[in-house]
């Protein structure tokens, strides 16, 4: 993007409905969305964009209110995934709190917010929401669906679901489970926001308050498995905040300091059902589940071709979650790129704008241009 | 012990005043005690063993009501660390919650219980009153001083301290600091604590309640650092409680009933303000901070010779640390013997029987029985 051009996002209303795959259904619902580029008359050039747990819509560019779009240094004009070239599609998810119908929506059934009521929605039925907006989009397939983390395993979910609608499956930082690890970490995120008194059931908002301490120690919680344990040590080591220790329970070392504030910061923005909603989500991707266990035999039913990509000190989904994937991609036949990134920034790494990483997607993105005649 | 034996703990009550690191003083404070095996008319085979978070004095042998002691594995007769060649001495560090004096114990200045007014301890405070311990006991000189975790910054904080008073400094799954991460992990436990609403400013004995919630977490927390990710991976993996996924907040998952389990139990038995109290004294402990960064120096005022044990899935206390800690001691010239065990239990296998483990600990205090003339 033009760093002068502001990018405002459209809310498409979708009527029909959407059955979950909890087996709830979501009699309507709205999508926020933000598009960067120019879909090409052959429609070939779109990219959908996932996002991961509080991300948004706003990928690229500039909001109204001055907030540069969370992967600004991966999408826009020049930028690795190329707005010259490509049409890109942001899209809030189903259940997330920046616009799209979640739990702080209102329930037309109640003329309140769903708070708890909002059913839990899985990678799959963000699929299925991404896909009819891609119809009403007017694009039959994507050139390519690409996310980290959570974004990823929508990516993968894609190549799947609707293995005729993509040419490129991009999964950056991610897996194709959580482990027992993984999911304990969730757990204890959830429960904090569970047990934290102004929870309420998940009906805060009947009470006016938020559960802030609860989303605080989440936040907190996922941080540091966001972060790498050599990452922490060069960044914040034992530096401490004063001159010396203070014998009680303030901020005594920089990283407590840092650790807060990223909990507190959160709590002010974040909602709490939609935290649970999205750790759920998480939990429960499994797609080999469906295939007695054969992750091969789930990802046959792909046809895209495939870039999977990791970072070396990556603790929350380590690289050998996503060689896991590639050997059950060659085992299944497909077409499949590894990127190993050797990267100090732990998981948080795909957000970052580390050069061997950029360079990498740069190229893949290029190829992908070049295949479909939309490079320079 | 013959598991027919029960074992009574002692109260030592101390009146001359411990001048704390921090500068605060306790006027007069207790230690319960307990002591396994006979102490030689040499007085040679005395064998301190220190514990961790939320162990206690009561490390072997059977209580009066009928709990097995934390370490009954390693200390006993016939045992790794044999009570018919040593006489082993358990003691509960000030500041903990079982019997020595602490924060639940009752302020003799106020006639309540102490709560938050209680002061940090540190680790160099725990081996003052341990050593004021050992004077009362008539023991001039310990055999061996031994611990894991925590317990392992105590023997070696004993190694620095009085060196004079050990032969061996037995020091497993431990360090000589905290990285980054692992006060990460404990602070975010402690804000758990710090903002229940329960907690009260640590004077929740004043309301009658208790912050349980803010315990639970903690714990969770940090229990999933005790574990290896690939022993939750074997023991629990993506194992459902149920036949199906609940789309809610319940136990789905076999790791979240466990760890629930887990945070519930401690959080009837624990008090708050030590598990505070005790993480802090953890993230202090860096006695190379007073010779300027140098390990090598802080240790090299040492005398005894050590065993440095670690196990290759902890990632709490990496065997990266101990390795530190052996270099360390190499270029300090002191003796040392490094073990290095292949085990899947992460920071917990401390406290399991291993094999290859226990086999190296009956080894080295078998020689140190052979050199006291105490073998049979």
């Amino acid at each position: 993007m033009d760093a002068a051009v502001v990018v405002l996002p459209t809310l498409h209303e979708f009527t029909e409905p959407l059955l979950l795959k909890s087996g709830a259904r979501l009699a309507r619902y709205s999508l926020m969305v933000e598009t960067y580029g120019t879909l090409n008359a052959a429609r070939t050039n779109a990219v959908l964009v996932c996002h991961a747990l509080n991300a948004s819509h706003h990928v690229a560019g500039r909001s109204a209110d001055d907030v540069l779009g969370w992967w600004d240094n991966m999408v826009g004009p020049g930028k690795p995934v190329d707005t010259n070239q490509f049409f890109v599609v942001g899209v809030n998810n189903l259940g997330s709190c920046f616009g799209s119908t979640g739990p702080t929506s209102i329930n037309p059934d109640t003329g309140t917010p769903y708070g708890a009521d909002f059913p839990l929605v899985t990678v799959e039925d963000w699929v299925e929401a991404q896909a009819r907006l891609a119809d009403r989009l007017g694009i039959e397939r994507f050139a390519a669906v690409i996310g980290g983390s959570l974004g990823g395993m929508q990516a993968l979910a894609w190549s799947m679901r609707y293995p005729a609608r993509l040419d490129h499956c991009v999964a950056i930082a991610s897996t194709t489970r959580l482990s027992a690890q993984n999911i304990a970490f969730n757990d204890v995120a959830r429960q904090a926001i569970l047990s934290d008194p102004d929870f309420h059931g998940g009906h805060y908002h009947q009470f006016g308050v938020v559960p802030k301490r609860g989303l605080r120690l989440a936040r907190m919680i996922g941080h540091i498995t966001y972060l790498s344990d050599d990452d922490m040590a060069s960044k914040f080591g034992r530096t401490l905040k004063a001159d010396d220790l203070l014998y009680g329970f303030g901020v005594d070392f920089e990283i407590e300091s840092y650790l807060r504030y990223q909990g507190d910061k959160f709590s002010e923005y974040f909602d709490a059902n939609t935290y649970l909603l999205i750790t759920k989500a998480l939990d429960y991707f499994d797609p080999a589940r469906e295939t007695g266990g054969s992750l091969a035999q789930a990802l046959a039913r792909a046809s895209a071709r495939f870039l999977i990509v990791s970072f070396t000190t990556d603790w929350r989904f380590a690289p050998e979650r996503s060689r896991e994937m590639v050997r059950s991609l060659l085992e299944a036949r497909r077409a499949v790129t590894y990127l190993e990134i050797d990267a100090p920034h732990g998981h948080d790494a795909f957000l970052l704008d580390d050069a061997h990483y950029h360079a990498g997607i740069r190229a893949y993105f290029a190829s992908i241009a070049h295949g479909i005649g939309v490079a320079p």
